[in-house]
């Protein structure tokens, strides 16, 4: 893990003051187009280049089960998992399926751990760490250490293989029933949050009851194993998740191959936060596409300075707000490649600063 | 006016009704694809057909002078709205060039009153109604009540020749120095809002005293015109612009030819206010890009009970916020279009009501 830490590297902030005041050079009042701006600043501090294209997109979606899941935090039938996998491998359909065909986004399955997945040849089971999901958190801890790490490292890999293969964007998603429930668990560790009213939500839905039950069923996991907030691994290894852990992986895969990388919900958030834990550098290469209704999510997004770019509503999971946004991505780098500077056109000086006051 | 208002009916509900119905029947927990499923539905409402695209797309952006440009309100030279104007028209690399080639859009430029912009090919000029622009209505009404219907009668027509077109969606956008004042003056002249500091914003940016200048110019102004709130037209007459009454006619003109059309920034807001103050069903027409940091838009944004889809901090006007919801658009119905449903796989009846629950 040291060896992945020491090559990650904060964005270039030389190249993006340059980013900037090119920027402030097009034909607009300055800060006009706001995050858009703001985007397009940051892959140049990314990528060291002033202009950037992310015409190759890839999104990965981790597939796993929980153990948690026997706990009744849930909507929705296990074997869920399984099946939206399949589906999403024979690509039928799904909304994650349809999203990223919008976008023109490549779609990457990981199996780390979905139970009685069969192998599919679109589906990458390299990973297959834990083939009946993790441990059930309430009991015991949901995965040894040296798992937690594997699995890490398998996102981070991932990512070194997109990066060679040409991506320059990459997606974060999950496809595993109840893994709204170690992501809340993940995010309360990692902030010292106690309390599960701040930070649990419904997830895919619940009646009353079942989250009443899924908030103690999460305080009592954090005061059984007393995972350290500092230690990301151990959190993982506690109350975490595979596909939370792979993801951490992408974020810190990202960070090091120097690719801008897109949150999705709360799961894909608290990956971010423990990538951000390990890393913290990895922050500057993270793009949060949507705002959830998890709370945990918003809190995330607060620790981690980021601004959502899109309020849609979104709770499916599977990543679905990633290839939005990344139409969005495409955009600013657009405004950045393709819009006129003032030197492009003759505009009389006194003019020019006053357009920029 | 009266046979425009007649024309105008609102969504079909039943249409409506088997649209989410619809929905339901996608393979995701209900309602978790959000805003993007309520679209979806909107537009099955507006066309009368479950399935739609919004292939072919169209953008007005209307450009006008303002004689309360005198007042000091703007931060700009006036002469930009020409500069801007021709710059659009030679697709010069302008923020909506780029956007619109982005997102597929076809820009369509209406010249309804710029000081001194000679004719272009790209440039519609037949709605030239006051060649130097509106007066400047802290001393005298914007423009006579005819030259207000003219306006609002010329973005009707715009959008009727669209629809004979092949476009199946509308976006607002505008250019004109000085044009949040009058934006902010029609809002509040229509909600019947007297306090200035709760409406008026600092537009495209003003120092201090600018700002504190412009908050009392309108205050002023509608005290001495004192605009009926419930006549949208003498409101456009005493505080208007040329450029959002003929959006205002774009709204009417998108409502009575069933096309859904997109709300950029405050003055694009305005006038969609004003035209629902004309026809209250034009209001089922109407989607919002993106939250402008202006009060007044966010005012309007909630009586027209209308959600955002974006957080960009966009101040740039020119509709910049319309092509990239479009894009969202087009996200929206190909999840209706194109996502697997229940039916289309075979799944335990009982797991299918877990999965609403």
């Amino acid at each position: 893990m040291k060896n992945i830490i020491d090559a990650i590297h904060p964005t270039d902030p030389v190249v993006m003051r340059e980013a900037a005041a090119y920027q402030d050079r097009l034909l607009k009042p300055a800060g006009s187009l706001g995050q858009l701006e703001a985007i397009a600043v940051q892959i140049a501090g990314i990528t060291g280049r002033l202009h950037n294209r992310t015409e190759r997109k890839i999104h990965f979606l981790f597939g796993s089960d929980h153990g948690i899941y026997d706990e009744g935090v849930s909507g929705s039938p296990q074997h869920f998992t399984r099946m939206l996998m399949e589906f999403y491998a024979r690509d039928a359909g799904c909304g994650i399926n349809v999203l990223c065909r919008q976008a023109g986004v490549d779609l990457k399955l990981v199996d780390m751990g979905v139970k009685d997945l069969a192998p599919h040849p679109a589906i990458d089971a390299r990973y297959r760490l834990m083939p009946n999901g993790t441990e059930n958190f309430a009991r015991r801890r949901a995965m040894p250490r040296e798992t937690a790490t594997e699995a890490v490292k398998a996102g981070f890999e991932l990512v070194g293989e997109a990066k060679e293969q040409g991506f320059q964007i990459v997606g974060t998603g999950e496809v595993g029933m109840g893994n709204t429930t170690p992501a809340a668990a993940c995010i309360m560790a990692s902030l010292g949050i106690d309390d599960p009213e701040l930070a649990v939500g419904r997830g895919g839905g619940l009646t009353d009851e079942a989250f009443e039950n899924k908030k103690r069923v999460i305080a009592a996991a954090l005061k059984r194993h007393g995972p350290d907030p500092d230690d990301p691994l151990d959190v993982l290894s506690c109350v975490g998740g595979l596909d939370i852990a792979g993801m951490t992986g992408v974020f810190l895969g990202a960070a090091q191959h120097r690719l801008p990388v897109v949150i999705d919900g709360v799961i894909s958030i608290a990956a971010a936060l423990l990538a951000c834990k390990i890393a913290p550098p990895a922050q500057d290469f993270m793009i949060a596409s949507h705002l959830s209704k998890e709370p945990g999510s918003g809190i995330a997004a607060e620790r981690l300075k980021l601004v959502p770019l899109l309020n849609l509503g979104l709770r499916l999971g599977e990543g679905s707000g990633c290839p939005i946004a990344m139409q969005i991505v495409d955009d600013a780098l657009a405004v950045m490649n393709s819009m006129c500077t003032f030197d492009g056109v003759s505009l009389e000086s006194e003019y020019r600063k006053k357009l920029k006051a």
